[in-house]
């Protein structure tokens, strides 16, 4: 068992609900995202279910992300695009809606009122340090 | 030689430009972002100088995003954060600063007033079919 019940990914790709698939390997589907921001939102999914990205191994993650390159050039290429964003939102406060790991690949044009918010900040004088200690030791305690 | 002369991020790589490293192997590095979104915000590179992911092969961005899961779990650890957001941006249209690949790690809690725009629109009856036609032919141009 490798899906989740009431999960609509897994439901697509065990054929349940249809979609207008564009890539199916042993790991991964993408298809056209019906919701779209524009014209040419594509999903792209590993087939076993996991909330996050989190949850996968860097190998899983790794085999979905090989077809980012050419799904990224068609998106852009078919929507007559100036650029795209590769999206992947993990937990419902980061945007996620559904469970299920997915990768939006969205084309970008000019004045399309689209983009992650940008309100950057700067670090106070030695936080940036103990931010990087933090972290090392987290990767370490991942490994 | 595989770096661009005035990039940062080649610099970065090069050794020329400090930062603040959490992860290097043959071909990646991450280090954090020093004008972040939030505290903890990382950025993940290719070391060679590719300027959208659409240039690079499949294989190479596999093997950068082989990185993500372990890099997500650290930042949205030590942020005390509720998720995370993964963001990839090609072209300046869509964001991107840095003219060399780089993806965001960007942590995220409730109330933070980040995220992506998120307009949501709907196909024409129709139109969900020919976008994907073309999105099959282009796929198929680009294997």
């Amino acid at each position: 068992m490798t899906g989740a019940l009431e999960c609509i990914f897994c439901k697509i790709v065990a054929g349940q609900i249809g979609c207008l698939k564009l890539l199916d390997d042993e790991q991964s589907l993408a298809f056209l995202d019906i919701g779209p921001l524009a014209e040419g939102h594509v999903l792209l999914i590993p087939k076993r279910h996991f909330e996050t990205l989190a949850e996968m191994s860097g190998e899983l993650v790794g085999r979905v992300c090989d077809h980012l390159p050419r799904l990224s050039a068609a998106v852009t290429r078919v929507a007559r695009a100036d650029g795209c964003n590769i999206l992947q939102n993990n937990g419902g406060v980061a945007g996620q809606v559904v469970p299920h790991v997915h990768f939006h690949i969205i084309p970008r044009r000019s004045g399309d009122g689209l983009g992650y918010r940008w309100p950057a900040g700067e670090y106070a004088p030695g936080r940036a340090d103990e931010i990087h200690g933090q972290l090392e030791q987290a990767l370490k305690d991942l490994a």
